[in-house]
């Protein structure tokens, strides 16, 4: 394995530590599958990063400035992953945003394994016991407040399983730790909304696209427990694994392996540029 | 104003841009008032600071290094105001928190003009728009997932006001932006219930103690918007300002400066070591 970071451009500058993004978390992300030096996808995931700095009242960077750090970070990597840690870079100490930010932008990429010949691949799941709290004013953003998941993902590792599925405080359906996820129930694809708590994933729009293209009925709304529980396929997404299905939920559940979520996969394979 | 910042006890020193605090918010802090090179109420933070390290699992650093390098970061500076902000250190792209993390520690001493004669000073507030999440998992800790803090901060500047009181999701009154909050009806003092929401801030429990040590009636619950409306007397409080009394909330309601916020004052301040 092997990367490259670079901090506004520059390869392995360091991060000033009063820098917004490590102070409050003053900040947002992106992950991102690249192959060849060039990112998948990047203008989805360009359209959410612009949304969450609307919502934050952060400029949005030029996305050209992006791609081209991208480059410079991919180069000779084959098939990598990019982060982007976009923060609200260095101020005073205070809540309070400085009014003309001098946004930091930190690129990683790291070389991996992930292909897409994998999605699809069977993960274990557990029920995570770390909940989700419910918040309208930044849902749907991937920023970096994200203790919840971290409390999550340390679950995993205890009960021995690849993915938990996270519910919000109110008991719904959200999310898994790092991905977003998708039930099928007689043929038809369910997926959280995400209205006040969950990340709008790519990948999670990219399978619904799929479902509309293939004409698999879709409901995106509110679930529950028992939902899971009586599902016949779950799956989880996102935009570096691609579809990962559930075979398993343990001490709970079984489920098969496709057949929607594989046609998904393969279509989403197939039509991707 | 004058300052330093030390990261792991070297001054000047950058941070590396893999640290958890930057990349998930995984990490804590705590904003101390210094005089002398000594930081007040330096047990009630480590206490505070060793049930988040708890919370979070996270080894809490020995008390004596921050003491020490807490000193080495006041020297020369008269009044000051210390920041703390541990993190989870250095790690690979994951949510699942290391099993042998390497802390972060950044201290940064600022000098200040903050003194305790000025506490009870009259502010301005108004009631921010922005929620805060209900989550059982993270309140009470001083954690750096702070982004509806940043949210609700940024409203004070377009209202013009210092303060800006947050309620939860569900609509309780929980806190101030940076300050826990307290009522006064009928000379009784109420205060939120943080079990699910909010800080456990070292001067609201200053508080608490002087109420009891001058038998004021104190309650700790639940409380709404028509509770700010019909209170004699509002204040805000935390560990660098003390005590702050909320004069007027914006377009909805004035109140009295005292006199139980100064008893209060006075008896922390007279009884402070």
């Amino acid at each position: 394995m092997s990367g490259r970071r670079l901090v506004n451009g520059v390869e392995g500058a360091g991060l000033a530590t009063d820098d917004r993004g490590l102070q409050y978390g003053d900040g947002l992300f992106e992950t991102m599958l690249a192959r060849d030096g060039k990112v998948r996808n990047f203008d989805l995931h360009m359209q959410r990063l612009e949304l969450g700095c609307r919502a934050l009242g952060m400029p949005m960077p030029v996305s050209e400035v992006i791609e081209a750090e991208c480059t410079k970070a991919l180069r000779g990597l084959g098939t990598a992953v990019v982060k982007l840690v976009l923060t609200r870079g260095s101020g005073p100490r205070s809540y309070a945003p400085p009014l003309e930010p001098n946004m930091t932008r930190i690129i990683s990429a790291t070389s991996t394994q992930s292909q897409e010949q994998e999605w699809g691949k069977p993960v274990t799941a557990v029920i995570c016991e770390t909940r989700l709290g419910i918040n309208p004013s930044l849902a749907g953003y991937k920023h970096i407040n994200r203790l919840e998941q971290v409390l999550g993902a340390a679950e995993l590792r205890v009960q021995g399983v690849d993915e938990g599925l996270m519910f919000a405080t109110d008991g719904r359906l959200i999310a898994a730790t790092a991905s977003n996820v998708f039930l099928v129930k007689e043929g038809r694809v369910l997926t959280p909304d995400i209205r006040d708590c969950g990340i709008a994933g790519v990948m999670r729009q990219l399978v619904l696209r799929a479902a509309e293209d293939l004409s698999v009925p879709v409901a995106v709304g509110d679930f529950t427990l028992a939902d899971v529980q009586t599902a016949d396929e779950v799956f989880v997404t996102n935009a570096v694994r691609g579809i990962r299905c559930v075979s398993e939920i343990k001490d709970m559940a079984q489920y098969s392996i496709g057949p929607v979520a594989l046609q998904l996969r393969d279509h989403i394979v197939a039509t991707a540029g």
